[in-house]
Formats: structure tokens, sequence, C-alpha cells
């Protein structure tokens, strides 16, 4: 009956994941992207999947933390969480990250996104040994399917020539036709009936313009803007009250929780964020000021699964809705994003995935979006395969790597194209 | 590998068991209290293990829960709290129940404090079934003892002549010098090293004088007081500023936030609750304006286990400290309390626990304290096992009552030795 959950080894492996030429204010998406693929192995050869942003900080944290696990059970998450790993803060870097765009970076947050990839391949490892879906080991589901939006981008055809990329067969996105031409495309494919669009690339007339083409193409949907951060408080009022009658919210207009409080007192559309509040420590300020009605959750960088239903919990106690960011990432996470989703009650908006813009993934079977939504494993752990093939090819590609790509920076790919690039100053508008 | 989780029967078990004769500003304890003792059994003969309040209201909850129950799953407990019970808000009547010094009860509340046994079973049973002690279902604890309070009660020798009670070898303790020797007792028996004295019993001069008799009798030990707001916020004022140099925190001092809010404005003295925040709608209004300090939280009341984790993090996020309430409970309830408990990272204050009080018990083995403690089990499921003869002992006392002892009143216990007393207006001082 009792299997041993003792963990006999654990696997890090970087990998580089093909990305096609998203833009955002920062600039455009590498042609590869960095993650980390950890692999819980149980004494008894139940193996637990986990997944993570794979730039050098995150795995120069996993090497210890693994070392760490290693002769521990899977079920002795919350004690890692106590571990000093001392995290030195010059790692962190700039204030706000360069390709992530995922708020202020500290060394708790950086941790925490390392340390989420092993309580999900704990909890993966832990289902699996006991028969139990991961969501069952949070409580079981609420609901039998995830709904997602389709996440628009600004894009070109292709990386820059002479850059190697896979080719992508999405084609160009850079005027409101071309995000509608996208639009479509991902409900024929996917399904999807809302929408988010990743502004912060053009000046905001234009952005409007597409969001108004969206709302005259797929009428009475709901539709999301997200510059992230890109725009005055007085640019966010403007486009807040140009598009108030379209949208379902607006994410991270301008930048920090003053600001977004000041936006948030002066208009009806509820504002968002994955900026201004990505760790417990900001949530006070701007829930007590009333700066967010959204707030978009992210197992990575909040630590896990069970820190993702503590937030709900946060939110519905203060009555800030949910919804969930997310970054470049493949099916390992979209699993996993999907059972905690499927725990948590008041998740009424859907959820964001950079997913369908993969088309690569180190899974035996890609996981399907129908009618736009994720349908929740009941099979032990996460319910998905890891297909080793794919796996060492992409890690090949990441040992192969000069180190230009092993870091996330979308300002150095934008430079490629555009010598003169900087990231923007903001606001940008 | 994989053990049927299907729940084939619930079994609900009401019970009196014995209460010394303990003193609250409401009145005493009965001589028998309600208790409800839930077996959830799988279709695999395992049998997960709740207990909660026993009063008729919380017994006629159960029985519809328990028909939901049987036929689904221990491990989809989520889905139980989106449930429709119908709670009738009639039934919740007073804003604060007689017996229970709990805070405003809700429909809600009453609903959650049900549902919390069926979520502590569904644990306890889950547990057995994988192996795993509770603490791991909920990620694992970060320390292996949890500490108790000694939990001083003003009390007479014995319940009123002519009434069936059990005797009690605690004695009267009824001015300074009986509160020091009842503590001096509970240090002998169990280890407590922290006090707690239940106050709003006598006027405030006399249990300022307990206190500062404990202080001297105990140098630097962690003391309380809580009068379950029977002071005007004056009075409360008046307490803190004499208590100051030695209460670690002062227990619902007043009655309501604004009250809480106001006292706690005007003092050093760290202000805890169990009355003005029990349940999530309440935390907004209490923490924004800084009412309290200290949350005492109650898996109970709270809702389970998991929602204490969610309670532990909110506090975690806004900077409150917390600690754990506790009414009348046996064994099952100080297991979850420990197992919970053992998972928690800011729990930095000893945990309150009737269960010294308690001689009778339904399990087979009492639960030691050794220095305070309780010793965290890593047996599977909650670590304890029903003794059904004397189960079966208690439950017959409760179908032999004619009714007056199944629903706690501590002021209609009173008025059998006073019967002119009255629940007291608040604030009585």
């Amino acid at each position: 009956m009792t299997r041993d959950l003792t963990v006999a080894e654990v696997r890090l492996t970087p990998i580089l994941v093909a990305d096609p030429p998203l833009l955002n204010t920062q600039g455009v998406h590498q042609p590869y992207t960095p993650r980390l693929i950890v692999e819980v192995v149980t004494a008894d050869g139940t193996t637990g999947l986990g997944e993570t942003y794979g730039d050098t900080k995150y795995l120069e944290l996993a090497r210890p933390l693994a070392e760490h696990l290693t002769g521990r059970r899977v079920t002795d998450v919350n004690e890692l969480f106590a571990l000093d790993l001392a995290v030195d803060e010059s790692r962190t870097g700039a204030a706000v990250d360069a390709g992530g765009l995922r708020g202020v970076q500290t060394a708790d947050k950086l941790r925490l996104s390392v340390l989420s990839a092993f309580e999900v391949a704990c909890l993966d490892a832990q289902g699996k040994a006991s028969g139990l879906p991961v969501h069952a080991l949070l409580g079981g589901r609420v609901r039998d399917s995830v709904e997602y939006s389709a996440y628009l981008f600004y894009k070109w055809a292709g990386h820059p020539d002479g850059v190697a990329a896979e080719p992508d067969d999405w084609g160009a996105a850079l005027d409101p036709a071309g995000v509608v031409a996208q639009a479509r495309r991902f409900t024929e494919r996917h399904g999807f009936t809302s929408f988010k669009l990743k502004g912060g690339v053009f000046p905001p007339e234009e952005e409007i313009a597409a969001v108004r083409a969206l709302a005259e193409a797929f009428p009475g949907r709901p539709l999301r803007l997200d510059p992230n951060g890109a725009w005055s408080v007085e640019t966010a009022l403007k486009v807040a009250g140009e598009l108030h009658d379209v949208l379902e919210y607006l994410e991270d207009p301008t930048l920090g929780t003053p600001a977004m409080a000041e936006v948030s007192a002066a208009t009806e559309v509820p504002l968002a964020t994955n900026m201004c509040v990505t760790t417990f420590g900001e949530i006070r300020e701007a829930f007590t000021r009333d700066a967010v009605q959204v707030l978009l959750c992210d197992h990575h960088y909040w630590g896990g699964l069970r820190n993702t239903g503590h937030l709900a919990a946060i939110c519905a106690a203060f009555g800030v809705g949910l919804s969930m960011h997310s970054n470049t990432h493949l099916g390992i996470s979209l699993a996993a994003m999907t059972q905690v989703a499927a725990t948590v009650p008041g998740l009424h908006h859907a959820c964001d995935s950079h997913y369908p813009w993969q088309a690569e993934d180190v899974l035996t079977e890609r996981i399907a979006f129908t009618g736009g939504r994720v349908a929740v494993s009941d099979a032990p752990g996460l319910g998905v395969e890891l297909d080793r093939d794919e796996l060492a090819r992409l890690h090949r590609r990441w040992a192969e790597d000069d180190g230009t790509l092993r870091d996330r920076d979308d300002a150095a790919a934008m430079r490629v194209a555009d010598p003169g690039w900087r990231t923007p100053a903001m606001p940008r508008w």
C-alpha cells in the first residue's frame, strides 16, 4: 500500500524552446527561450515533473535545492520553503527583469520561482504514487475544464534575417487587420472565445484601433489589453475612457501601485496586474488602496500550487478578482496551471497561456484546447508524460548555445533587427 | 497500489462530554457539552475521523452533508464547500451565540463549522489510505512539535449541588491565589510555559491582580488575558495600561472591529481576536484598520485545515500574527489542530487548547502534552484511533439527555446556581 516517497534523484535539464518573434514593450521574444525541466525521482522509481524559467540565475538556485531535496520525501515541501538558499540580491539585477515583464524582481521571488517547479514535481510524484491527480492533492477540482484566453501578440512574420530560428506559420500581425486575423486563427484552431492583446508596442491610438477592430469582429466577447506598464496615468485614463465599453479589464496600464491606484480611482474599467503585485509582500498596499480589481496569479513566481490557493483566498477575502498570468511555457506548466485552476472556486476570468505559440514541447502528447478550454485530467499526478528524445534534443540546443540565448533578453533580440534599440524608459507614452 | 477512496458510509455520532464548571463572562460551562464525531468510511474500509460542535443546529446540517458525501471520494473536498446547504439564517439566532463566545454567528460560519469536521475526516481517511500523515497532505510539517498554552479558568470546585456531573480534581479558582495554584498544576502535569486566563468573569481590577500574581509566580513567561469582549474601550485601555509590561497579548478586550481598532490605536499591547474576525468576510475591515495584531485561527469555524492554511497566508501577507483558538474539544480535534499547526510557518504563539480540562475522550490513547508541547504524529492520517466503547457510552449520555444539554448554553447553566442570572449586556465593565 505505502510507496517509498523518498527522493532518490533530482534531474535538472535546461532547454531552449523555439519562440516566435512576439513583440512587447521591451523588445521581441528571442528565437529560443530558456526553460528548466525538473524531474524528481522517488526511491521506488516514480518520476514527478516540474517546469520553470530556465535562465542561468534560476538554474544556479535549482542545483543546491536539488541536492537538498535528495534523501527527503516528496511530501516534505513546506520545509523547502523555509530553507535559506542564500540568494544573492545582486543576482536579481534591475528592478524589472529584462525579458519577463513580471514586476519587481526580488531575491525572494527568484527563490519562489525555482521552488515552484520543485513543488509541482513533488506533487506530480505524490499523485502518481498514490494514484491521485494533483487536483485531488489540493482538495479536488470544482470544475472539469479550465477556460483560457487567446493571447494575441503583435508579431513579425519571422525572426530577423540571418538569425537561427524555427519558422512559424502565424504570419505577421502589425496592425488591426493583422490582430483580427490572428484572433480568427486562434478561434479556428483552439476555439478561444476571449482575447488578450499584448500592447505597449505601438502608440496607444494604434492599439485602441486594434481592440476596436477585435470588438467589431467578435462582438460581446471579453477583451483585454496589456501594455506592460508602458503608459502614463494620463494615457492610461485616455485609453480606458476610449475602450471602457469593450474591455473586460485593462492590464498593467502603468507601473507601480501608486500610479495604478490613481488610474483605478478615475475609471470604471477594472484594472488587472501581474506587475505591481507579484509577491505576498506587495498585496497589502495594493489591496488597501484598491489599486487593482483583478490579480493575475502565476504559480511559477508565487511559489507553487498551494501558494496559488492561498493567493486565491486572499483575493476572495478582499473582493479582488482572479485570473492567471503566463510567460512562454510548455505542457508541464500548462498541466500544472490547469490542475490548480480547477481547484480555485473564485476563478472567474479565462486564464492566459502562451502555449499555442509553442510548436515544441517535451510531452509525448500535446495538451489540447477545445472550445478554448483544457479538460482537467483525472489521471495520476499532472497526467502528462515526458518525451525524453525531445527533452534531449532541446537540451542539446541549450548545451550548444554560446550563452547568448541562455538568459532571456527581449531588448537584445530587438537589437538584432534594430541596433539602436534600448529598453525604453517608462512610461513610453 | 491505488485504494478505492469512494465514501461508502458517513457515521454521525453526537455525544455529551463531561466539562468542569469553568466560568466565562456569559456564565459557566454546562456539566456536559455536546460534540459531534464524524466517521467517513471508504469503500475499502478505511475510516477517517472528524470532530466539531455537536449542538442541534450543527447536527441538522451534518445529516444532508453526510448524504451528499456518500458515493463521492474523500479527495473531493473542495466541491463540498461549493454546495448549497440551504442554511436557514433563522437557525443562527443571536448575533453572538450563547455558549461559544466565538463572534458573530452567520449561516456561512455554521456551514463551515460542520464542513470542517468532514474535511478533517476525509483527510484522515486519505492519509490512512496512502500511508501519509495529514500534515504531509498539507505540504509537510515545518516543526516536530506544537506548543500549547495553559488555558486557565476561574472555576468552581464543582457543578451546583443536585446537578448530575462528573467530579474533577482541579478544585476552585476564584482569586489570584487560586489562579496561580491552577497554573502551577498545569505546569506540573503538562509542562506548559505560557498562560492564558479566561477573564470577563470578575471586575477588571481582580483579573489584573490575577495576571500580576501569575507574572510574579512565573516571571518572564508569556501571559494572556481574554475577557471575551466584556470591557468598554476605556476599561480595555486601563487594563492594557496596567498590564502592558507582562502581557504577550490582550485578547478581545472589547466587542467589534471599530472598538478594537480604537483600543489598538491607543495601546502598545498587541490585541488578539477570535471574536471580531471569525470569517473571511471580516478580515478586510479589521486588517486595514489595524484592529488586531494577532489572529486566533480555529479550523472548526474557519472551515477546515486547508482554510486554516489560507488564513495563515493572509495573516502573513498583512503582518498579522497567528495563534490558535479553542473551545471544549476532544482528541480528534487536538490531533487535527496539531497537524495543521505543524505546517504553518508563521505560527509564533502557543496555541490554546481546552483538552487538559476534558477527562473523557473517544480515543484509545489520550494525546499527551510534554513540556507544554504535543509531538506531531507521523503516523498515517491524524494518527489517532477511536475507542468505540467510549464513543458509545458518551453517545448514550446524549441519547438519554432530555434535550436540556444538547445545545450548549452557559447562561442556562449559570441560572442553576443563580436563578436571576441573565446573559450580561456588553460591555459589562
